[in-house]
């Protein structure tokens, strides 16, 4: 729980958060989702993440690139990129303003209304505290909130939930230096607790469903104030850029 | 759940299997899980995931290389790889026989008991079909099974538990032509569920406590017979090997 770790392991549950309607510009997302954890729950408790998928995040911050067509769109991911990192016919690979590595610089047209393209939030780390904020003024629990995307991976097939923005949690959780199950000091295992919480959540929430939110109880996470940026490598300790 | 896709969105949770002893070359790891789920439960029901991570599989299977100094692990290393794909120090990036790049070609040294580090089994698909066709005998029920690893990523720091063998799953939920909530079809979203089960695992498993078992319940996911190992990418259409 927030306390640390524990030795006694628990059920972990990941609860959809349901009721959440189509976000637009100006919405205010936190609103939302107190609404609709008051309505449908579940009430948040001490030790729970919350999740929440992007994309209402963008919608709600007005990052949304209308009446796309495929120019536009290349244009948009141009605009998005800070630099390509490959390009291979329509595919391009590039690194966002947040140092983030991703297909089409996180510009995404599934999921929109109509001929809308979304932008990943300016700064979604900033995103996840001014939730948190709301939702701790609103229920009285200081909950970590986790903002995620749906990314690729170099080697291998098939995209997974990760984050991209986080507040009140720690993106790693450093087992190094820590005796494993049998006593031995482990050695260089950082897990990356926050990306390992997105695709759970994932699971609950689906990609055809409209279900943007969720919370995740039963994790022992370890509370934190970094940023999500954190876990980008730099320049210099990337092997495959 | 196992028949497909549904709409209403339901709890997902994760119960961590306990009571599974230290295992050591020649036991019989499905017997010793089926012996965990029986004492400590929880009961499997149809529509679970069975989660194991690789290293009680991979003891059991022998996979260990005993007395180990720093010469010798590197001549694991080695030997395990396929192919270097990056070499930096003493960080090798290498591709497995099975066609997985990771670190250290998947030769691994923490939480072993004594100085010995495991190997990854030799056909990770295989050993999970093997675990799941006693669990079927010993229980009546059919549950896919998934293998698991501690991977590294390409550019970001931290490591998440992921998929290295399956059996009765199919390792992508692909949503490819199917509409989303707005009624528009998507585009290329194939979701690697079971690298997502996986990392869903791991929240209640630990990596310094000795979970190695989990019981994932309340996912939709789809029945397949297809190898873990058609989520590597062809070098073909790898853009950073």
């Amino acid at each position: 729980m927030a306390d640390g770790y524990h030795g006694l392991m628990q059920t972990v549950q990941i609860f959809p958060v349901t009721g959440i309607p189509e976000v637009e510009p100006g919405n205010d997302v936190a609103a939302l989702i107190i609404a609709a954890i008051e309505t449908s729950g579940p009430e948040v408790q001490p030790g729970d993440v919350l999740v929440v998928t992007h994309k209402i995040v963008s919608k709600a911050e007005g990052r949304i690139f209308e009446a796309v067509d495929e120019t536009a769109y290349r244009t948009a991911i141009e605009a998005e990129a800070r630099a390509i990192i490959r390009r291979r016919g329509d595919l391009v690979i590039a690194q966002t303003r947040h140092g983030f590595i991703c297909a089409n610089a996180g510009v995404d047209r599934s999921n929109v209304t109509g001929d809308r393209a979304v932008l990943l939030p300016l700064d979604p780390d900033r995103s996840a505290h001014g939730i948190r904020m709301r939702v701790r003024q609103a229920t009285g629990v200081d909950v970590p909130v986790i903002v995620t995307d749906t990314f690729g991976r170099a080697w291998r097939r098939g995209q997974t939930d990760i984050a991209i923005g986080i507040s009140g949690i720690a993106a790693i959780d450093d087992h190094r230096g820590r005796p494993d199950a049998n006593g031995r000091i482990m050695e260089a295992t950082e897990i990356a607790i926050v990306d390992e919480i997105a695709a759970a959540a994932d699971l609950a929430m689906g990609k055809s469903t409209a279900i943007p939110v969720a919370v995740v109880r039963g994790v022992a996470w370890q509370p934190g104030e970094g940023r999500l940026t954190d876990l980008v490598r730099s320049a210099g300790e990337d092997m495959f850029r």
